[in-house]
């Protein structure tokens, strides 16, 4: 990575990295009820299988493709101009939002005013959108008046990975194509630990899943560059990347490469934890080139604009960040709302306090005023921000443990409890939430915190960080919690938060986020595969078999990290030609 | 890595990496009941924390410690004299072995005779040994005699960790020190799936679970350099580092530098699996040089020595390079006598047939002749061997599934019940075993195969490759596998054998060794934690506290790789002082 280059809007460029196509691979659009319901798919070819009698041809493999128009050749990326708003014309047609003059925060006000920022600013031609007076624009909301909306056709095609066509298709190629689609497609029944995931993925499916608050569609009316994707234990598991930068670490450059870099090898959601200066400036750059959802945690930018001071924050200061937030197209927010003032003295014996920094933050606030939290006060005014942008809440796990010690005890527990009332107030509201989980965990604790999630939590998405099962690997902590993520995506998680190998130790460069992504597929796929998930399998079963073939390019190609794969190939020339796992 | 330069014995040194001293850690030695039992434990120091009213001394922690006497600078170490045989008093007093001319196997004695391999080969100045007639030298069969041996007291403090003496050390040091106690040794009850880890190892428990078969002793009456260790479930998890050349790509300076890396790093016992012209001398190098179980698999030698032809082995091949192994050295063989002729059908449909190298070679000697293998019918001749020297039994998984698809199949489980038959006919003999496991498979069916292993094979130690958890990883399958390994690990398995990175896709060099450790120490010790063996989490506390108290040296030194979790602090200083998980 370069060392820190001035950025300078005029001569923004995209990383050359993300733009490279993947090998053997190509891009296709598979296209719904409607023509502008065009949804990505990776189609990764494969080479044939000599036989005693000849060739056989081996079947395309689709694959699940987070990383959006940076991988087509056919679209001209200038990251200067931002993707192109997919969604716009469907957010439009709904007739419920309206367009805003600009934004209206004093925030985002102040920023678009200021000369100085001129040179770093996104030239954003577009003005931001607010639901009308009196509506609510959440995919929630439309669920529960039983309104399938173009997310949802989406995402079912998206989750379905034309399963069902590609095993057909195999089929109807005579007995070779029979037999392939018997070897391609079988898998060992899962252990669902009461997760319904059925056959096909129905758009219906799709909405009833978000009506019952099982899962949700993070989807910003801001954010039209969105490519629909759903968090929820029915649907496939979900990674986020977490990037950022800090005064000392990098700009708004390296930010937007950490982001292409982690849709491109898999990444679903993106946080945006950044600090420092342009923080602003910096999040507009992420959101207006990224085709999955942002999160962020609105209370680290709310704590820089009174200096550091937690006990200085107030509503009103939170309450702008909020709508400057939500008016740039965050698609889900981190609030730490379950911190009740009663909680705080829970953690006084504990090994390592609350390691939580939006945690910490709030205590701090309750314990200097000595009252609830406006987050826990003002809730029911966040939830009409929320769903006046389509906003979904990742309620915070301000108490989540930071030590094997403190798994699953009081603290944690009690404040669990709370994000389960929370969310029935937020539900009332038709407003999406996930739910944020640990931590660190040791293994024989981690069922026990997702079933006990699943109960007191209503059964909203649980969106964890790990767990790490041990805390004496520093510099490993992608693996010691990729042992956790496997297992809490498996019982039931629906978004695994990855841990790269910085954790603990300093924040994490291109590379880490790449390490951190893969462990984190694994884990992912790792749990699909458990779950019992329709046609998870089916890649495994091709690269097993282009592996037993020595097809050596389709084995590579077929794995999370090809180039990885190749390189540690042709490193060595293994000599003999059996393998030995 | 160097570019393999020639090995010459005369000017053989021991890697500089290997003898550096542990940051802030000492060898202590904690002596039994007599003089010449002194059992290695690392002392790791640490810094002070600083309070409002002073300063808290932190007291020291004692890890268990597999590296050596490399890491003890008052040992001098000289690759080219070997380590000193610390078991060879135990023997000799227990009177029934005698001391040999020299190498009985006729390759052995060939090998000794050759003038050109003069400058390669290790001066060994001792001369093997062998049971007296009609003895038997195993620790099984002292076990069963009711002999507490000193190595079965060695195991026992070994295991302990000073755990008892720790705690009530901390206890006698006043309020601040029970303080200490309780935060320090505080653990969360396990699941240890019908695992019975008593509190206190005593010399008795070692012996008796060893007499009942459910822990072994690798300790090869020619292997005196070994420090006693134990492979059972009701013991710590252990895990092993595959090492070994090829013509390719290193030589015996490489392979001895791997072995000392991966004790280094907490390897609890190697495999030599190399293969190419000089196997036999490269052995006893690694042999001479290690203070830790060695394993090899004897068909890979005789193979070659029958120029890879597999059709062509014959028992008195294969007995001659079990002699000639059993009087180097070697701890345990691997020997895959449980495929049986009506087995090698059973993989005809399966997705990537049979990845076992041993196993491939004996399925097609069984074919070619039609005929049970020499290994099976010859199993009480081996038996006769093994009780000879004390070489512990592997039984190798020949038919593991080398795939998801091929999981827990009819083939793999089929072999496990002979296996099962094998382990009751080996113990007829007094002769240890462990069992060999997958291999490939989902998280949902590990479960299964471990209870399945422990009922046919009668509790006998599991000791399993990962398993991985999916097969779509290639590059990184020390973290599909490490999933799998901590699962099983877990549930019942006695030893982990690792997974490097380059599984699948070339043999590892010294930085593939450490991964693959470090993702293994992992595993080990989540299940540890997760079976709740006593004193596991103290380390885990330790660290916490560091961590907490940013005492940041503490916490690297407390980790497992001290040198990289310090890299990688070094690389960014965090601004923030709050730290995310």
């Amino acid at each position: 990575m370069n060392a820190n280059p001035q950025f300078l809007a005029a001569t923004a460029q995209v990383d050359d990295a993300a733009v490279k196509p993947l090998p053997n691979s190509r891009k296709i659009y598979v296209e719904g009820s409607r023509a502008d319901i065009r949804v990505p798919m990776r189609e990764i070819t494969q080479g044939d299988t000599r036989t005693a009698t000849g060739v056989e041809k081996n079947p395309p493999i689709y694959v699940y493709d987070t990383s959006g128009p940076y991988t087509d050749p056919d679209v001209k990326i200038d990251i200067r101009s931002g993707l192109a708003p997919l969604r716009a014309a469907w957010i439009e047609e709904r007739g419920d939002t309206e367009v805003l003059a600009g934004p209206t925060s004093e925030y985002g006000q102040g920023r678009l005013a200021d000369p100085k920022l001129a040179e770093l600013r996104f030239n954003l031609k577009r003005a931001p959108r607010r639901a009308k007076a009196g509506a609510n624009v959440t995919q929630m909301h439309y669920a529960r008046r039983g309104i399938v909306t173009p997310e949802m056709e989406y995402i079912a095609i998206r989750e379905n990975q034309r399963r069902k066509e590609y095993l057909e298709g195999l089929r109807a190629g005579g007995p070779t194509g029979e037999k392939l689609a018997r070897l391609i497609g079988r898998q060992h029944p899962g252990q669902s630990f009461g997760a319904n995931i059925p056959d096909e993925i129905t758009p219906e499916f799709v909405r009833d899943e978000v009506a019952r608050g099982r899962a949700i569609i993070p989807a910003n009316i801001n954010h039209p560059e969105t490519e629909p994707m759903i968090i929820g234990r029915n649907f496939l598991v979900k990674i986020n990347a977490n990037i950022g930068n800090s005064a000392v670490s990098s700009g708004i450059g390296e930010e937007v490469e950490k982001m292409t870099w982690s849709i491109r090898w898999g990444g679903d959601t993106v946080m945006d934890l950044s600090t420092g200066k342009h923080i602003h400036e910096t999040r507009e750059w992420i959101v207006r080139n990224s085709p999955v959802p942002i999160g962020t945690v609105p209370i680290y930018q709310a704590l820089e604009k009174v200096d550091g001071k937690a006990e200085e924050l107030t509503w009103e200061i939170f309450r702008d960040t909020l709508i400057e937030q939500a008016e740039q197209g965050v698609d889900y927010f981190t609030i730490h709302a379950g911190i009740r003032l009663a909680h705080i003295p829970l953690t006084a014996n504990r090994m390592t306090g609350i390691v939580s920094r939006g945690g910490s933050i709030m205590a701090k606030w309750c314990l200097a005023h000595h009252k609830e939290s406006f987050l826990y006060t003002h809730f029911e005014d966040i939830c009409e921000i929320m769903k006046a942008y389509d906003v979904a809440f990742s309620l915070g796990d301000g108490l989540r443990p930071g030590s094997i010690w403190d798994a699953n005890d009081e603290a944690q527990l009690a404040e669990l409890r709370t994000l389960g009332e929370l969310t029935q107030v937020a539900w009332k509201h038709d407003v999406q939430v996930m739910i944020e989980g640990p931590g660190h965990v040791p293994m024989q604790l981690i069922k026990e915190n997702m079933d006990i999630q699943l109960k007191d939590c209503h059964e909203a998405p649980f969106y964890t960080l790990g767990p790490l099962t041990t805390d004496i690997a520093p510099g490993y902590d992608h693996i010691t919690s990729a042992i956790g993520a496997a297992q809490i995506g498996w019982y039931g998680t629906a978004m695994l938060c990855y841990v790269t190998p910085k954790e603990h130790l300093g924040l994490p460069n291109k590379k880490d986020v790449k390490d951190g992504i893969m462990a984190y597929k694994i884990a992912a796929h790792a749990a699909d595969l458990a779950k019992g998930h329709p046609g998870a399998q089916i890649r495994d079963n091709a690269l097993s078999k282009a592996r037993f073939e020595f097809r050596w390019e389709d084995q590579f190609n077929l794995g999370f990290d090809p180039d990885t794969a190749k390189d540690f190939h042709d490193e060595t020339l293994p000599k003999d030609s059996m393998k030995t796992a």
